[in-house]
């Protein structure tokens, strides 16, 4: 007997596909469900489906949402004039949780990169365009340093050009708080390049 | 907003609360399962609640099963004389894993450990009693080498004493293609006091 009985080996086989989890991990996590309590175990499996189920894509700014326009589209508080675009809904949260930017955002769900098959028209570069009305003032790109950021944050630019609206892309340099010998050269240039006055 | 919308944070709650499984890893897999589809997210769903469902222990030795009695107490060609006592089912799938042994096993779901408020009556030992029946020749015992293995192994040759029974303990040395240099001095004493002559 090399097999474990069927609802375990499935359980483990589940888990196994998720990202990060290899079998040894899955075989723990399987294990520990099973000494869960039934609700406990009841719990997580309708966390998994009601995510799954309720959560979708903002109408204007494709955030993840469970309403029809997410929390940051809704709020009246926030400056409608700047947009800033990131490639997840990670990096909205991310940005959220760093504090102090009080614009909307715009969720590309993925980034231009023809080696993956990702095109302009795959990631939702359309719907930001659309976007561009009267009021918008600045577009604050927010996406990698890499060549398909750079090739994103470039198609961006190419389109909103022409109208009276400021493109801006965050800066890059040193973390605070970090030692400068675990950074790459890249990096260090930019850093050094785009130095401020104190 | 430094929260998510409620089914999201209520996902990440959930898998947090799974060994090993951080809130950052949580949110990792939280944003994999929206990605997913939905048959895939029903399958780990309802693989979740039936193993827990389902599996439940062997009515003769205590292994996690899916039936009445386990695969290995069901299988006519496994040497019934034979009892290998293991402190949990993962200890059973990994003899079986190695191979070569053909006897029964007897879980214990623990080890005696006063410090945790384990007693011998909390775990699995007056099972394992009720089996010691005439056709029983040996006790192989895999518990630990650690105290609280050593407590359970006395505990058990204790009770089996005065029967025909012999009680063995697995062999503990240095595991087969490692370096010396990585053991601790507990486990290289234990290997040359049980030296075999080759």
């Amino acid at each position: 007997m090399n097999e474990y009985p069927i609802p375990i080996e499935r359980l483990i086989n589940e888990f196994s596909k998720l990202p990060g989890i290899g079998r040894k991990t899955a075989m723990r996590l399987a294990y520990h469900i099973i000494n869960m309590n039934e609700i406990e175990v009841r719990n997580l499996a309708n966390a998994l489906v009601e995510a799954k189920e309720k959560i979708h894509e903002c109408k204007l700014c494709f955030n993840l949402t469970d309403k029809e326009y997410c929390d940051l589209c809704s709020d009246e508080k926030r400056d409608k004039s700047i947009i800033c675009v990131v490639e997840s809904p990670k990096d909205v949260f991310a940005i959220e949780n760093g504090g102090g930017y009080k614009g909307l955002y715009h969720v590309l769900h993925g980034i231009i990169s023809p080696i993956n098959g990702m095109g302009a028209d795959q990631i939702r570069l359309r719907e930001l365009e659309d976007r561009l009305t009267d009021g918008i003032k600045e577009i604050i790109i927010a996406t990698n340093l890499s060549v398909e950021g750079d090739a994103t944050a470039h198609y961006i630019s190419e389109f909103v050009k022409g109208r009276d609206i400021l493109v801006t892309r965050i800066a890059h340099g040193v973390p605070v708080g970090s030692d400068l010998e675990y950074f790459d050269s890249v990096t260090l240039k930019l850093a050094l390049k785009n130095r401020t006055e104190i």
